[in-house]
């Protein structure tokens, strides 16, 4: 791996990195694993995705791209899995760790669940690392929810973490596992905070995920789409291709190493803009507002605002795709392929 | 429970509080545990205990104060068991949850462990409370090492935390449930950060958990005392007494709830200072100064200096012992029981 203040992240750069690298994508089925995964496979990358398809979370064969796919090779096992994980691990460049419980509602319900997927298995594939691969590069997708509410406007790495759930608690030890690795047995460990992402292959089978998915099924259903308050709240929406370009990048270079950056897009967005965007690009569909319930009401973060200064200057990375153009594009992804997204 | 601003922590009150409170200690034969099972056990409370006895950890049957022991139930089982900790769980008032593997260092060597006795544990006890026992209220007792590097000489509640051990990070997690079973569930929960503990009933068979108590047998034994660097760094070492008066105050007052709060003297020390006057009160042992090995010197954490301001606020509490009459205080118990403390 380069420092990357001299590299240009071009496709063809990109293309002699990964070329032939034996890539682990952890929960590579699911919306950001299997999104890394087809990217990662054009750049000739060697893939090879784990993933439990446990129904109650992300993950569907249909992710990959049929043209592909015949060149992963793809592992339908738990992340919990000791005997699995340490193999993989074992034959690993570049790991990809994305394989979670990924709703902060149902961690509540099943706390020790999530503790096992979210925390327990991130620790084994850093300890596996650290006794049988410490060449290995891990990265790893935390979330911003690790912030719980927010204490000013502008968000930077160092603002304090105070979770609101089960878990972000996990997922924020589980960055702190990332650190003491790094620092303490020398693993490249780099840590990806993201912000409300969005796009195609993200699952829409229920609200609990991504509520720009959600809506865009809702509208999409002609349906009415319920806001509760007044929608003011910032948001950062950030689209698939430009988290994956992120990643991508961060794979690639030495210098994230050790380090954890705020990923979400640049683009200051009111809630209720994005939901009027949706109605307005599906063409369909209607909006009502109503209070918070309480439930809810506790879970709410206050506006986001994510300075993502020092991940472009690390990567020269920057967000492309606007709300409008992602939304767009997912509508489509959806409209096209339908049925494999949704029951009918 | 009553709001601390009308409560005046005097004996009388304190007695009339914990008179026939079910309360239980998990850890409770430990140097924390046991010291403050035996002074709710004075003031009156219906004490039970449940501790491991596990050999690496700091549990001691000697440590009840044998005038006392007969009124405690002690139960000798896992924290992990949670058959047994549901039954403990169901029927308390208080808990006092101390139970934990206690050394930052072997954490890096069990983490698995660490997560099971420290963090899992930890959930499974929040979690019984919001199933069986809302109405219980349960103090945790945290380590400043959950803050990592110190950013600034004053340390306050707010400061960042960067854990630099498997310990630490799990101790992090495990206050942020603290915050979220109050927060969502309306546990009575309370966590206190401890800085540097020492005296008597602390386990001193190794170097793992106290320098103090580990230095004290030292130089009882007329050894050579080995300080890395020059010693300067600043700590704040705590008495048990005071530690313990802390605890029983927080637990008698519903001002606490909901909270976390720094426990360490307001006396500032240099760490060789400390040395000087144990080899001073002892009256045999020497010191010796040598560069930091490059494995401690990972986890040195800069100068500390706990601003107790919130504490004392809430509880008008302070520390009572200076270091020099803990130390005294120390060097006479261990050398009235020494053969209960150390492999003779």
């Amino acid at each position: 791996m380069t420092d990357s203040t001299t590299i240009e992240f071009t496709d063809s750069f990109l293309k002699m990195f990964y070329s032939g690298k034996r890539v682990l994508v952890t929960g590579g089925l699911g919306f950001l694993g299997s999104s890394l995964a087809n990217r990662l496979s054009t750049l000739g990358a060697d893939i090879v995705i784990l993933d439990s398809l446990n129904p109650l979370y992300g993950g569907n064969q249909f992710n990959l791209d049929p043209t592909l796919r015949e060149k992963m090779r793809v592992v339908i096992g738990d992340v919990r899995d000791k005997k699995q994980v340490k193999e993989l691990i074992e034959s690993s460049d570049i790991i990809y760790h994305f394989a979670a419980q990924v709703s902060y509602i149902d961690s509540g319900n099943m706390p020790f669940e999530d503790l096992e997927v979210n925390q327990a298995a991130t620790l084994y594939i850093l300890e596996s690392c650290r006794r049988l691969n410490t060449k290995a590069k891990v990265l790893f997708a935390s979330s911003r929810l690790v912030l719980g509410e927010t204490q000013r406007p502008e968000i930077r790495e160092d603002h304090p973490t105070n979770p609101l759930s089960i878990y972000a608690v996990h997922k924020l030890a589980a960055e702190k596992y990332h650190y003491i690795y790094h620092r303490n047995y020398g693993i490249a460990t780099t840590v990806l905070r993201i912000t409300n992402p969005y796009g195609p292959r993200q699952q829409i089978k229920h609200s609990k995920y991504s509520l720009v998915g959600w809506f865009i099924r809702l509208a999409m259903q002609d349906k009415e789409i319920t806001v509760f308050g007044d929608g003011r709240q910032i948001r950062n929406y950030i689209y698939i291709d430009d988290i994956v370009d992120a990643f991508v990048r961060c794979g690639a270079t030495s210098a994230t190493n050790g380090q954890l950056y705020l990923l979400g897009s640049c683009e200051s967005t009111e809630f209720r803009t994005m939901v009027e965007l949706v109605v307005e690009m599906v063409g369909q569909g209607s909006i009502r507002y109503v209070p918070w319930p309480k439930d809810y009401e506790r879970a709410e973060t206050g506006d986001v605002l994510i300075d993502t200064s020092k991940l472009r200057n690390t990567i020269s990375w920057e967000p492309r795709i606007t709300l409008k153009e992602g939304i767009s594009r997912t509508c489509q992804y959806y409209s096209t392929h339908w049925e494999m997204y949704v029951d009918v």
